[in-house]
């Protein structure tokens, strides 16, 4: 932490902030420039919190953090990539994978369907919403237990593991009974009595960016996990809020690259939640791949214009096998040297 | 809603959309302009969410819903103002109600010294965090149990009502013996699970709106609690998130005046929160009951630069005796007329 | 400026990076953490551009600025309020002026009638675009010249100094010759070079704050008229581009109290562009004045629903005088202690 | 244009509205609903600004545009591709371009290293700017003149053409002279006087997003250049302003996708200025081709430690060269289907 003291102060201010220091757990380092002064505060296990409260203290105009606050889920800690392995699907390896289906189950046909068509397009896991988070209270919440049976008969058909959202702590149990991966939602992220109960569950995480967190409180997020003694995260990116009103979500793909930089966890992208429109999701998952993401997580369903939930960001079943295909395909190739045209 | 139907749309795809708006259950309305047909789906009660997925058929280029997705919560439905009733205190009435104390209690003298403190400088009600939602695991997460039991006895001694969080649908019970309003706090303003939990209590809900939300999700997120039968609901608006780097977060104090305009619910403000800065607090205050707040909610802590969260934005107990002082001081005067000066 | 060195930076890294805060002309002070190793870099006058390319040096991991960047404009340069007077108006001194009139001129008759009205009303200015920024080139961009006239005419009409907006250095000087104060507007705030020419003129500048910008973005931006050489710079909120939907901007007032403390420079608020809806002129108005706005300029026309530009946000002339007068009503009475309700 | 009714509007207000909407130029076509009652105008040619203004008539809640408001760049008016052509090299076409250099001129020896050796790594134009838009009047401006001259010098050693920024209208005809591509930097985007006065130039315009822009109205700043006379027009998007700390500016991949949908214009991407930190410039600029972007413009110096602007994001030489190669690398592959790991 570097304490810098406003213009002005007296000694006795920075004497003050020394001795504060010190009780705090820190070693204070004084440096005096010619027009202010500024304390160092190093050393680590001393009282973060407290060290903090000095920006307030006489004399100082601010209190600015050196280190990064996360610990486990940094390389820093652990240099190679984390790889979670879900019923032999490896997220984090040397290969993507890709999570497909409808945002919410609403029939066992329906759900099955898609399962079977994703499945033979190429897709490695399932997702489908049992209980909903809605904006409104009006909209459909999902048809819970239910749905949980017909996710269990879509794995046991395809064998593809099932990933879907936890709400609440007193769901948490019954889902994990019939589901591989538990996700928390956007809104979650931040849900830390969730997160604390989650960390004690021995089933991986798929844990959504809020779509205002910083890379930072996302990745203090995940550390609330780590710490509580679940190491199998995967980050999902599913985009932030801006001032667009074009797109339902700014889709912050260089945020992938950053968290794989920062942390050794695995990161996915969410092009559907992230850009809320059909017409882009294959390009965006394309880029998403290009940019690092270990996989992508997609909305597709068998009759989007009928979709109780999401329809404008799902792709139909065809779309989904088209998508599938176009990310084998190269990048676009660069022009050749221009020698010839400008000599 | 209105379906506007891309430039080129075949007659085929505007007449799939006039069906399907029939069988959504509303009565469709053909517009033909010049250059493209919209399609008007009016009446209530129909299918909503299958009416959005239109969004998506065959030539549409969009749908853009028309009414507010909001009813109870709306001055539509209640032209007066709601006024809620903590043990005596009204808040959304005449006159502006002011809650304060600790972020956190930290200890049982920290949260009795300040309980007195600002009764005596005129607080209605006391605010004290027992469960913390804090960005960092490894951050001081309040005191729990403990925390509440000195809550409890700060009420008895000063007479002022209780406020405090509630993070999980696990300890609702526990708080709300404690306490006289549970506070929902901004990451949790779309924690659904909770807030159809806090729906069947019949304790009022400081509702804060989260950093990320428009004024719409919040007055959304209100109406779970009223239409899950809790309509003692206060609105607490405490800084959203923006790319300003010198405050913790942009109080937006325009959303008051509109969510009282859209909505009868009294709506508080937190210039702690919103600010975090205590130089600005007294500024804010002011202006937060210009604009229309029915009440603040201030952090005040003995000694800002000793607390174990939230110091930076803390007052201290003259600090807060002041800012409570400066809110009877009127607006500053408007200069007299120039005609001299001009002539 | 902190250079922060990577975990695991070697000595020669090290040694480097004080090498470089040497040639860079600022002495560099090396301490050394458990974990890691900071350098800070003390003095001024030093090459500052190259101090911070040292981010990319070999083993550095971030370098982060203490000082503010402004200077000319800051408090610490000049302790007391900056007053600008125009034409016997004083901005920044004890009293709060208004500055009133239409979004454009539209004709003579438009503007006359206004320019009587909100005289009558109280106002100390008058305002009136000549040379309209609009954001489609299909809009009405105002009428030039012809307004310039029609706002000069007003001025001998009523004695109401005068602002238009200045869009380019080329009519500059045909401004200046008509009007009182000259407009940056919201869009132009970082067009440096018609920065650079204002810095030269003798006319007041009013500064508005870009939609993105920061606070400090703003100062400099202010630091640019100051340091070339014209010192009578009024600065304007006028709203920021945020997630919100339902208002066409968020009105970040807290910015304003902060401006004023990092600054000398007076500072008005725009209550028409920093909501865009009428209906909260009034309540914006008084909150910008108690947060300590100097200033308000409003948009006032004799007949908002056929104004050519910004009617939704327009207050009528009946209006306007309702808004003046609300300006002195007290602030809405603190709530009575609550000890005989709680006893 | 859709005008919503308020509920209890009465007949004279729905009368007033329908007369409004003729006198304006379109056809009024009324929907009677069960709660509210909505307005239609249709028809193209109309005086569009007066009928936004009906937002504020007696009786509306609301005015909400339908049609999108640009037309000369809109895939609607031209369904193909444009390709720009600048001394032999095409923007747009099937192949991907890259331009490299300087963030600022800074010396002879500087910007012919860099020119050389980004057109040995592949680069088809050289960036470098002579007049640099700078946050803060301390910060270094640009060489001016001097810095053409290089330009012009590099341009004749390499056969690269030259990109550079116009901050001003007075510059303009001296770059012209110099350049082959004048760009408008971000912060113009809405200096509309720039805008109409590089609409009469006969050079091609490189065009940056500005950071708060949305899509839309960075395509009606195209506008001002098409309707103005210039077709010659490349999109560049180069990040946006957000609430994240971590990184300077949030580079929206997604809007490139979305741009080349809406226009037919190419688009280029920035990865220098879209992030703010190399280590993330490889990643983003694959993602930025794979979403489809016709080009990168990155920031090369010969020792980004040493550079007087934009260090911390500029590669090296043989960074750069090492990116050019990245881009031709195949995409991570999908993983295989999963059937005998879930068997």
């Amino acid at each position: 932490m570097i304490i810098n003291m406003a213009e002005g102060a007296t000694e006795a201010e920075i004497q003050h902030v020394v001795d504060n220091i010190v009780l705090c757990g820190y070693q204070p380092h004084v440096i005096r420039g010619s027009e202010r002064t500024i304390v160092a505060a190093v050393g680590s296990g001393g009282n973060r919190a407290l060290l903090e409260a000095l920006k307030v203290a006489p004399g100082v105009e601010d209190a600015i953090p050196i280190a990064h606050p996360f610990k486990l889920v940094s390389r820093q800690v652990r240099r190679e990539p984390s790889v979670i392995e879900v019923a032999g699907v490896k997220i984090g390896g040397d290969e993507v994978i890709v999570i497909a289906g409808p945002c919410s189950v609403e029939s066992r046909e329906q759900l099955l369907d898609t399962a079977v068509a994703v499945k033979n397009a190429g897709a490695h896991m399932l997702r489908g919403g049992a209980y909903k988070p809605r904006t409104s209270p009006y909209d459909f919440q999902g048809l819970g237990i239910e749905a949980l049976k017909i996710l269990a008969e879509a794995r046991e058909l395809t064998g593809l593991p099932v990933v879907t959202e936890v709400m609440s702590t007193e769901d948490l149990d019954l889902i994990a009974e019939h589901a591989d991966v538990l996700q928390v939602g956007a809104r979650n992220m931040q849900n830390f009595a969730l997160l604390r109960r989650l960390a004690k569950s021995n089933r991986p995480i798929l844990l959504k960016r809020g779509p205002s967190a910083t890379v930072k409180e996302w990745l203090l997020a995940a550390e609330y996990l780590l710490s509580g003694g679940n190491s199998q995260v995967i980050l999902c990116e599913r985009g932030i809020k801006t001032f667009e009103t074009e797109l339902r979500n700014t889709i912050d793909l260089a945020a992938i690259a950053l968290a794989k930089e920062l942390s050794h966890l695995p990161v996915i992208a969410d092009p559907s939640h992230g850009t809320g429109r059909r017409s882009l999701i294959n390009a965006v998952s394309r880029a998403a791949i290009a940019v690092g993401a270990d996989g992508l997580i997609v909305e597709v369903h068998p009759c989007p214009e009928r979709a109780l939930s999401d329809g404008p960001q799902s792709l139909d079943l065809q779309g989904f096998a088209a998508m599938i295909r176009s990310l084998s395909e190269p990048l676009r190739r660069l022009a050749p040297l221009q020698m010839e045209a400008s000599a």
